[in-house]
């Protein structure tokens, strides 16, 4: 008979945003007078720019005359866009060859498949706390044993807690790990790893032969010039880092799918013959994966053009005034709140020591405000609150509103 | 230090379509003046009909304004198109519960990642030829050893060879095997499973409890009404069979990307509880997987509109007259060929017992077509030829001229 890959039954089974949406609608029909307000999803709401829409149009366009109708595209993407990819790099002094450029449907797939070309005995680091997608798809793929349940830790995941202490971003693990997920800025704590704290990483990773998979989806969102938006910043990183990136957050494309993944052919692994990861991505992606819609890769050419670029920048800017509102909200009622600079997330630091689920009932009931409890994201997150800077501005501001006014401290 | 996942190694070396353009580019270089004509992949070529474009073009607008703007949508799917879904099956007396429909970017993600649900230890059996994915995605995840040179099968799989003796379908097997993959109408071979057959399967998967993966990809070329589009057609198939179905070749979106997989309540394996399978697809798309594009969902629902359903449909009976003249025109010089009845495949058996490349060669020397040849798709291949009904009218006319003209037989 056949079976179940019974990995499945490792994952903690009451995931983070079910549980945060049983909780709201039980509020709500308690309190049928009550307007929620989330401040609490990574989502985001505003229209996307009109050249983005125009390229949208044109990619429509293009299907419905016999001479510009594409079907299956270029396995690693359209070459326009990866050219478009490479000089976006360049613009900040990173070289990036076309065709280590792998285009995507999101950095979502991308940074859950990347663990499939590396072998089921690898070593895995994770932040805590971290997006749960690294976590799941490395126990869904059998590189862990059982979560226990006192310390909420999958044996055999080696965990880089991230708190105050160090400014939520990990030093190098003590002992010899194979594969080091990283996110910069950090979901969900907001936090920016500097050139020094990747250069560390880097060196650590070329010393034991680890390979670094960072996910940079919200580089767009750094505005500090001395911080770096990719690990190809760093010297040396092309022979030890993976990195993937995302229009999601980028130019709101995050119901419209469009992703990418750098592989560099000079990196390697204890076992590859040279190019040899490089190609097994291209091997993975062309098995398992039919391409980025061509409708939605000339949207991803209009973003990267220069009038593209500029209105992207409007509405990342728009975002990042909510999270200023957010951050100054919080703080002028005494709430400590990190993040939310170079970031779309404000990480909060609960009041009293509250665990992060009282805290969420407090503020839900309370005030009225949905947000993401921080023990969602690892056992390292407890005591610790998301907060998310996409939103209409009537509706943030609503609900720091709330906040200031209602939330008893 | 990190390692690779080398059952990539145990992949067959020289894939397919690599090889054929090798050949080809090669031959156009020492033939400069040779006009080539591509009777060989499996691509749409036609534009998207004037409801469809209506559709997507709906789905960017939505988008440019901020009270219609979606980001992330419903994790199986747009509600609405898989209703219409849930609805298309009911035209054809099919009952499928739309909580069973996961909406995705597409057939080959969706064949590629099924097994994944699936235990490492299960036996699959796959028709031979078949789709290469179905092989590729279970060698990848170690459901192999290696592959035998002289034979060209891979230890531990199940072969079922598809042949002339059997009318390219094969009996169930002997033995008891867990996963079988099955594809109606077939790729390569244009076969189509008759209730009988299929009724046959579903029997054999309910005696053993092995899970049927049911690739019904091109059941839109099926015109014959006795023919099954669905294994749901089958009394019992939710039980044991998984579906797997696409907008590719049914609305021309090979490169729009979209298609669905229906994992009904009702499946169980071994070791499963009451719905698990279903559920374990659920976490496995939402946490490998972000949804399909919003832009192309919407045209997706725009094919399933009934102006809609009508032009696709004129654009089959288009592909399925071009699989009419290469029949006619192969006939007429006394070759055999089978398929291209009810599926876009023609399934060329090659003269004197030439072998598959041998005849890839002598028809692009002698004729300048390009097909692929049957043994690419599997040993039982060997001896036959794969040609493609997908092309404009005016290209397909010159290549079956050219052939009924210029090869010696």
């Amino acid at each position: 008979m056949a079976t179940i890959n019974r990995n499945y039954r490792k994952l903690a089974a009451g995931y983070l945003f079910p549980e945060i949406g049983r909780r709201t609608r039980a509020f709500q029909q308690a309190n049928p007078e009550a307007v929620m307000r989330r401040l609490g999803i990574g989502n985001t709401t505003e229209a996307l720019s009109p050249t983005v829409i125009a390229g949208l149009e044109r990619g429509v366009r293009k299907l419905a005359d016999v001479r510009t109708y594409t079907g299956y595209g270029d396995e690693q993407g359209n070459g326009e866009l990866r050219a478009a990819l490479s000089a976006f790099y360049a613009r900040g002094g990173v070289t990036v060859n076309p065709d280590d450029i792998f285009v995507s449907d999101g950095a979502k797939p991308d940074s859950s498949n990347i663990q499939s070309i590396f072998g089921v005995d690898n070593v895995v680091a994770i932040q805590d706390p971290a997006y749960p997608v690294y976590v799941d798809s490395n126990v869904i793929s059998g590189r862990t044993g059982e979560m226990d349940e006192a310390s909420g830790r999958y044996d055999r995941f080696v965990y880089m807690p991230c708190s105050e202490e160090n400014g939520f971003f990990p030093a190098v693990p003590d002992g010899k790990v194979d594969l080091i997920y990283l996110c910069s800025p950090n979901n969900p704590t907001g936090a920016v790893a500097t050139h020094d704290q990747l250069a560390q990483f880097v060196q650590y990773a070329r010393n034991v032969g680890a390979v670094i998979i960072f996910d940079a989806s919200y580089s767009e969102y750094i505005s500090d010039p001395d911080l770096p938006k990719s690990i190809y910043e760093i010297e040396g990183a092309d022979t030890c880092a993976i990195e993937i990136n995302s229009f999601s957050k980028f130019a709101g494309f995050t119901g419209v799918r469009l992703g990418w993944t750098i592989v560099p052919e000079a990196l390697a692994a204890e076992d590859s013959l040279p190019g040899e990861i490089r190609r097994m991505w291209l091997r993975r992606q062309t098995t398992f994966f039919n391409g980025a819609s061509n409708i939605v890769q000339e949207g991803g050419l209009a973003v990267l053009s220069d009038e593209g670029l500029r209105e992207c920048h409007q509405m990342i800017d728009y975002y990042m005034e909510n999270a200023h509102i957010i951050r100054e909200g919080l703080q002028s009622i005494g709430l400590t709140v990190y993040g939310g600079d170079n970031a779309p997330y404000l990480w909060l630091k609960t009041p009293n020591g509250m665990s992060s689920w009282d805290f969420f009932d407090k503020l839900l009931n309370e005030t009225w405000v949905i947000g993401t409890p921080g023990s969602g994201f690892g056992p390292a997150g407890e005591g610790f609150f998301r907060l998310s800077a996409f939103g209409h501005r009537e509706d943030v501001e609503a609900a720091v509103a709330s906040i200031v006014e209602r939330l008893q401290l």
